[in-house]
């Protein structure tokens, strides 16, 4: 199993007043990674017709990060998107952020993070199985048991 | 004509690398008053009734800031709403945002911009004359010609 | 025990594409409300003291959230913090957020989290024991053990 | 004279309450844009190292940004970025974002801006002249008088 990676420059305006990217950002972080795996996978409109026409949806249920070493303006930071669990009514991503090696450093943890997704019928609000597509587009990325 | 004033506590994460508030935050502060004019003198729901039940919107037709001096973490910024032009079928608004006095420092000025808005049939997608209500809404807050 | 609480209006722009409020946010609207412990109880400055001037940080080590109903524009949040653990070189808040009553909706429960700060001198980066001032702060806000 | 541009997927983030994405995101995308100059002809750390080794800054004196057609969910911006006025101690950008074409609809113009930025030393807060090396960056970017 390899890991979907999206590599996105920390931002300018991601950084607080502690000089550090916004803790909150890193969730965001998982989001665009996200984004890019339908965008990658499927193309620029996959992720918004499912919802938009199929009306489909992956309200998040519980999310929870784990902080190791800050990303700073400058840093790119590398995240990693894999399953953990993809079955019955709901997914578990787990997401890991790296800064990016570059000619000063090399790369480094700074972030592990998991998020579960109840899967949603828009249309009637009710939760539903993982759609078949979902499945496809996922099947690759679940880990392996016991896997850390 | 005393404008309408809302006061909001620089943010953490409004700081950008620089140290100071990211200058496009300062649109949203611009914002962030509109939405609070609406909630002061109407009540919570007043604006998002407007458009979501009423189908008005005000789609942003141009926005223009100068900036005279940076905001920082601590500071509160005080955004002063007043209307240059209200009539036919737009909005054109002026918004001062100041540092608010404190113990260490007296009140300055950062920035004024103004900001048209069109007035649109959310159901049709045309444009449409400013409601009674609206005007009556901010009627007190139109300048007087010349005024600078 | 009573929390200390925080009442933010949901802003135009704190929705995503689904039209209710991205799940990042929450992880915000936690920070705003530790924000506002320091504004409300000490004072505007107080906390960007502690950073700049005594130089004592609160990089967050663990974040966790629970998701129960979403937040749509025009509600507003009501943002409850308490203290989990207050001792040695780290804190844990709890944050209870509630989507306030109002004329249409009785009060409801949104979504909880916990966060995890070290306490760190950042003048020499090492962790360092929770200051007295801010265990002052904080202590009437420690809920009794077992609680939930 | 070609301009610099920059492709950016409208992020699920970005949207507001309206559906389209929230205006202030606009100067936000014009920074980007920046942004990805730097690291595109320089590197990822051209722009930090301006900023904290050689501190001299771009603060922004005055934005404006007239917008045509909003954009959405699943589209892409296309930011081009090109000069103005390159010279004394000021530089004057401008920006014009683009739906970039894609299977269901042709490329499309939603926004245009001008941003103007001093040039400043960082360790004394005074003006300076516009750098050699930001002169050899920007030079091949500069419209010809009288270009619309």
């Amino acid at each position: 199993m390899a890991p979907f990676v999206h590599a996105e420059p920390v931002r300018f305006s991601d950084i607080d007043h502690a000089g550090i990217v916004y803790y909150p950002r890193f969730f965001h972080y998982f989001h665009l990674a996200f984004e890019e795996l339908w965008r990658a996978r499927v193309g620029p409109r996959a992720y918004v017709e499912l919802l938009d026409r199929d009306r489909v949806g992956f309200p998040v249920v519980r999310a929870t990060c784990e902080f190791v070493a800050p990303l700073r303006f400058g840093d790119t930071a590398e995240i990693e998107v894999s399953v953990i669990k993809l079955g019955g009514k709901s997914i578990t991503f787990r997401y890991r952020v790296f800064r990016a090696a570059d000619a000063a450093q090399p790369r480094a943890a700074s972030a592990t993070g998991e998020v579960v997704c109840a899967v949603v019928d828009l249309a009637r609000f009710v939760a539903m199985p993982v759609p078949e597509r979902v499945v496809a587009l996922l099947s690759d990325l679940v880990e392996p048991p016991h896997s850390e």
